[in-house]
């Protein structure tokens, strides 16, 4: 059994807790979160969301790219979001490897040729939070009344801490 | 108080329940499920999934981008991942608007021309999985063997069902 088939198993319990629910589109906090798709954290148990609270938008890093900028003009043009938080966390895959290597790695691997392309690796985890709230700031897309907040989550002990 | 201040004290007592994890950087299941941001879906519970599972990706309409393909790979890559679900789901925001519609809105709203970009809306939702599983498949950085699932999830039920 491949593990789709799991989830689709334990999809059919969920349901019968999840019951009919209309909840609306547009987010009840008007909050969006830029965050990482590491597996040791579960965003909505670790920020205490509730089903239709906020947008939770994931990519490797939790780093602010193109797409996640076209992500969140249609978060907040579309469906009215008018906060941003930028959570990055301890022990962070994108810590684990430096572009060059990596891109020969591919190539070795898997004959593909991507030399030139930024993998958006880190090394300081604070700086990396600070250099996409600033990104974020900067981004003409991106309304200046809207509050940005940053934090580092600890996916040992599950706490978060905010950077400034 | 913002709610950015409301998740910080809600984490206070998610950390009492966490407790003290040292759970490996590679996903247990070695799946990375790429879905949307949407509010209304909660990725851990609706499939079952422990801390340490799996890679939660997440863009709007849950679509297969390059900043997408950059995290997959090094999800695959670096920590190991060898199955892909592809996870749209019923009344998405990426149904809500058409790319030239909403670009004349940006340039109204906020002064920006982003003329010819694409947002990536859709109409169909079974079609969007499917579009996104055949760019995954055809994707020369992601290896041949890698399992590719796709489904629907329903934010009104909490169920999902297979696309084929």
């Amino acid at each position: 059994m491949s593990y789709f088939e799991q989830f689709m198993q334990a999809n059919q319990a969920y349901v019968a807790l999840h019951g009919q629910l209309n909840l609306p589109i547009k987010p009840k906090t008007r909050v969006a979160i830029v965050t990482c798709m590491d597996s040791r954290l579960h965003v909505a148990q670790a920020l205490g969301l509730a089903l239709g609270d906020a947008h939770i938008l994931r990519n490797a890093g939790g780093r602010v790219t193109d797409d996640m900028i076209r992500s969140l003009v249609i978060s907040q043009q579309q469906m009215g979001t008018r906060e941003i938080v930028v959570l990055h966390h301890t022990d962070c895959g994108a810590q684990t490897f430096q572009n060059e290597e990596f891109q020969e790695h591919l190539k070795t691997e898997l004959g593909v040729d991507v030399s030139g392309q930024d993998f958006l690796p880190f090394q300081d985890v604070e700086e990396s939070v600070r250099e996409d709230m600033q990104l974020l700031r900067e981004c003409l897309l991106i309304p200046d009344d809207v509050v940005i907040s940053g934090a580092v989550y600890d996916v040992d002990t599950g706490s978060m801490r905010e950077v400034y």
